[in-house]
């Protein structure tokens, strides 16, 4: 029977809204995210559209922090899910895969535009943290008893490989060493278990 | 005596050119690189400016590859100047350097857009070749007699953490952590020398 699609209630409109805007994001990138666009794509008025959102900006923080609460969620899974032992790398693994599977909205999210405003929104504020925090958590599990200072350092390190490896990868970087051309998650776990050590090891203890 | 910018000889106007590009790079981002206000900052037609670069994609391509020659002696040298067994950190650290250094200019060296025309460019190539090489290098150095499959995933693990740290940099993502107000140089010593581990560790293993 429903064929056109149905009027949007009020409680559904700024959903709608965020999904064309992402629908319009990973096809054309960030530069195209314009309301009158997604407005039309969504089949409202702008009118309609300024009502929800003040402006791109706003728009664009909206669909950033819809994205954390996604992010977290699938990290905070992937923790969850993992055996024992394997947790932490198995969030870095989800952490590369929605990195993978979700490229210009993962670069909107980390993007310097974001993290700008990121201050005074507290809904992207709050969804970025609980990301954070499935991170900052892992560290604490693998290495209970370490001092705050440290963990944080240790987190910025774990964070930098998964961040670095989602980027290289969505940059086709990884080709240069003859990697990247397969399967990300299948990559990203021989990547992060082959051992991210930067300091001198010798062979076989990474 | 010389108060008014001499004539440039057949010889240095292609340097002239890239001169400029790189001061608007780090003025106004890729997006303000058209071959026409290249030649007005270094003051010659753009008649001229297209005698050496076909297009704005093979300037872009030029500017990149004389981004990785920097880039690798950079890298070079920080790992010959090191103290036995810390070589690799503090190729890492200067890689951090160089990007916060020059932000601009690494983005576009590791962007899609350079990244997809390497392929069809020697100097380009040849230049991000030397910069992989000195990690290679190091990667084998820290660990004398591993096979090559080994290597390059290392290297893509160590690579990743030294990219993203200085992606997160950058981005300005670090500040969720309490990190990233300081010398950017500082902190990536004391994040690449805090553990890079992404897998379970034991306290203090870092």
């Amino acid at each position: 029977m429903a064929t056109r699609p149905r009027p949007y209630h009020h409680g559904n409109l700024r959903d709608a809204l965020l999904d064309a805007a992402e629908r319009l994001l990973e096809r054309k990138g960030a530069s195209a995210l314009a309301l009158r666009a997604i407005a039309r794509d969504a089949h409202v008025t702008h009118a309609a559209a300024y009502h929800h959102f003040d402006d791109r900006e706003a728009l664009l923080r909206a669909l950033a922090a819809r994205g954390y609460d996604r992010f977290a969620a699938a990290l905070a899974t992937a923790g969850e899910r993992a055996p024992p032992g394997r947790g932490f790398l198995e969030v870095g693994v989800a952490y590369v895969r929605f990195a993978a599977a979700h490229p210009a909205l993962f670069r909107l999210m980390f993007g310097a535009e974001v993290a700008r405003g990121r201050g005074g929104d507290d809904a992207l504020g709050a969804a970025s943290d609980r990301a954070l925090n499935v991170l900052l958590d892992g560290v604490r599990a693998s290495a209970p008893g370490l001092d705050e200072a440290s963990v944080r350092r240790r987190a910025a390190a774990a964070w930098a490989v998964v961040h670095g490896l989602s980027g290289l990868l969505l940059d086709g970087q990884l080709a240069a060493l003859g990697l990247g051309s397969g399967d990300p998650e299948r990559l990203a776990r021989e990547i992060l278990s082959g051992g991210a050590a930067l300091e001198t090891a010798p062979p076989g203890a990474g």
